[in-house]
């Protein structure tokens, strides 16, 4: 029987895991935490997500897709928030279904596992920490943190889902010729929460994704189920704005009164909430190869960290997954097989999203408040309506289908170009000829694969 | 008084604790290996280098660069061996003193850590790894490889001059926002050995740097003192030709008969040699900030480990040192001061020159044999001597003067762009008006500064 030795048990390593213990596999999981199903939340931690096409389908795989949904809220659009004058909603698409969803992290990993444990041949270890990774000689160390024991165990494949700060990928990186960058942003970032209103009431609109735009940084916010939003600011560590100047509680409720005016007494455990949770840092991880001949491989952050401004690192994550899936069925579980074409095939495409989540900070941050950006989403629908299956927004090609990521990047550089040039000379959607910009975007790229 | 504890007793760290030492600070160097000047030395590792007039620079700051230089080996240029036909010499410069020089990278060491055993408040632990390092808490944790005990000791002050694969690094990359790249080459190394010849003379040239080009691939030659030669070969590690499939003696030194057919009879261990001597990788480390508060800073390799294509890792480490000893001294020794100075002042130079290496193997291996480039190195000779202080070839710039690296690399790569493209037109010096050529290049970049 073939085996796998995932090390991760969070998103992408317990559906991963799910996946191959149903073709059979016999499948260990090391999870460094404790089981979240039991454990107390952390706090300031990115407690929801926003889950889209890719990650839908791929659970749609393991039958966990209509669960999944139902306990997720689905956001239309962008609400921008101005520092003064009435909010906006700026819609992601045109067609009821265009939406997408915010779900608990822990809700959904939760989900993942419990479908898990029905599986007879998958174990899944908690507190069971990788300390070490022989890759030459299939050699895994693991800490055990309940009884502080430590031992080696042999493995003949490990997969790597551990996350942004990898172990495996570290253990790799030592031991073969691995080409790997970490690169920061500038800003960092502090989650913050608007609870219920005391009647138990939304605060804000709840199928939305709340943006306040402020150029240069920004605030945004997420429903949750039990009727509170998750805040994010996202904001320079060092700088004027910067965390580094919000030192004291007064400066901190300071800035927000005069940043984020409306949002101020949505959030009445600011000063507290500011000093307890930490700033995160936001990296892209980028790294090659994945794979050391057919006995390790990364998947998901473990392979490519990206910074979270397009909501797709776990989507991309559970493509991965469904990639993997397909190229063991297609190479009868021959690793030696699967694992390089898994990396020829989702490193372009991992690449691209990575560049695609930085971009999109600049857009959410600096022009998601601009009227031209308005008359632009308002034109891609018309577009869209007119051409369907022709022409799709770049915004609907990361979310809404499963184009391969590179071809959004490229197609979507290019329509934006030509689009935002087309709404910068036009006042209103009425005095573009739609038309002549889908024969312009047309010659440019042609339709959608 | 003043106390920093240097991780690293190699090259640099050697030659920075001798300069601080003899500014009055405490120094504490740990050493990872044993003391070399008692130790047996390590087959198929680079034994010699190219020293050049940043690291003579350097060296002269602590008076040891006329004993150094009495014990090294003027190369005057490259010595070019094509596959058939007559071999040629390419000088380097146009002056008696435009040379490079092979040192012995053990007995240079030595006679750093010779003098460095002189000074009272310096100490050096051989055989003393770091095994873990906490900037923020300012504990270091040092492994006696001899006594097999570890101890943490309390550091106010560390500088990792540990080498590319900086254990300082590693551990100020887990605990501070670091960005960091290590890229390697498709290509990988091997050490070789050129004995003397029976009679214990000479088998080829001294005073050179011997190459033997072949386009995409290349050896290397340089002397030792024992009228020995290192050889170095620099091939893909999988490719045709590749390492890959150097795989039997046959294989071995069929491709060499083949290849190098000058070089096969000097060889006369190459099959031993090729199968017991270690295949490098070469790795460019490009990481940054260098520093943490006033804390920790890396140096060096452990900063910016690059390729060995120009001859400038060491120099470039030691330039690094003296720099930051001018700093010590404008800044009274406080390190908050020096380290973001000594980073900033640096790093757009050893990008640079981590760039120029990369370029020169493009070089070395692939345009050295070219007719043209013999002819733009004798352009470049008559622009000196016609234009002396106005005109500085690239590889002058780099080598023999001490023109900050980012200016070589602008000015070299328009001058070099120029040059080739004269020399390209012209079948010999003779045809090419330097005047007009001067005339072009001062138009496009002005004068050396």
């Amino acid at each position: 029987m073939c085996e796998v030795t995932l090390v991760g048990g969070g998103l992408s390593g317990a559906l991963l895991a799910l996946m191959l213990a149903r073709r059979g596999v016999k499948v260990t999981v090391y999870e460094r935490r404790a089981d979240q199903r039991a454990d107390q939340i952390e706090e300031g931690r990115s407690i929801n997500l926003a889950l889209s096409a890719r990650g839908i389908h791929a659970l749609s795989l393991v039958g966990l897709d209509s669960e999944v949904l139902a306990r997720a809220i689905p956001m239309r659009g962008r609400y921008i928030h101005p520092v003064s004058g009435p909010c906006s909603l700026i819609p992601y698409g045109r067609k009821p279904d265009e939406v997408i969803h915010s779900v608990s992290r822990r809700g959904l990993n939760a989900h993942l596992l419990d479908a898990l444990s029905r599986e007879a041949n998958a174990t899944v270890h908690f507190q069971h920490r990788c300390t070490h990774y022989n890759p030459r000689a299939g050699a895994l160390t693991v800490y055990d943190e309940a009884t502080t024991n430590e031992f080696t165990t042999e493995v003949s494949c490990v997969i790597g889902t551990d996350g942004a700060a990898s172990a495996v990928r570290d253990a790799m990186m030592h031991s073969s010729r691995m080409n790997y960058s970490q690169a920061y942003l500038e800003h960092g970032y502090k989650e913050l929460t608007i609870p219920p209103a005391a009647d138990g009431s939304l605060r804000i609109e709840p199928n939305a994704l709340h943006i306040w735009p402020r150029g240069g940084f920004m605030m945004i916010a997420l429903p949750n189920l039990d009727r509170s939003f998750t805040c994010t600011l996202f904001l320079p560590h060092v700088g004027t704005p910067g965390f580094d100047q919000l030192s004291t509680r007064e400066a901190a409720s300071g800035f927000f009164a005069r940043t984020f005016p409306d949002a101020l007494p949505l959030l009445p455990n600011l000063e507290d909430e500011f000093f307890r949770n930490p700033t995160g840092g936001l990296v892209t991880v980028r790294c090659s190869p994945w794979h050391f001949d057919g006995r390790a491989l990364l998947l998901g952050d473990a392979a490519h960290a990206i910074v979270p401004f397009f909501g797709q690192g776990m989507n991309c994550a559970f493509e991965d997954c469904e990639v993997l899936l397909n190229l063991f069925d297609q190479h009868a579980a021959n690793w030696d097989e699967v694992f390089p074409r898994f990396f020829e095939a989702r490193k372009p495409n991992t690449d691209a999203i990575a560049q695609l989540a930085l971009d999109n900070f600049v857009e959410m941050r600096d022009t998601s408040g601009d009227p031209r950006f308005a008359r632009k989403r308002q034109l891609e629908h018309k577009l869209e309506e007119r051409f369907p299956g022709q022409f799709v927004s770049k915004y609907a090609m990361v979310s809404f289908h499963r184009v391969p990521y590179l071809e959004a990047l490229e197609r979507g550089r290019v329509q934006d170009r030509i689009l935002m040039d087309v709404c910068s000379r036009a006042s209103s959607l009425a005095e573009i000829d739609a038309d002549a910009v889908f024969a312009c975007l047309h010659e440019a790229i042609g339709n959608v694969s």
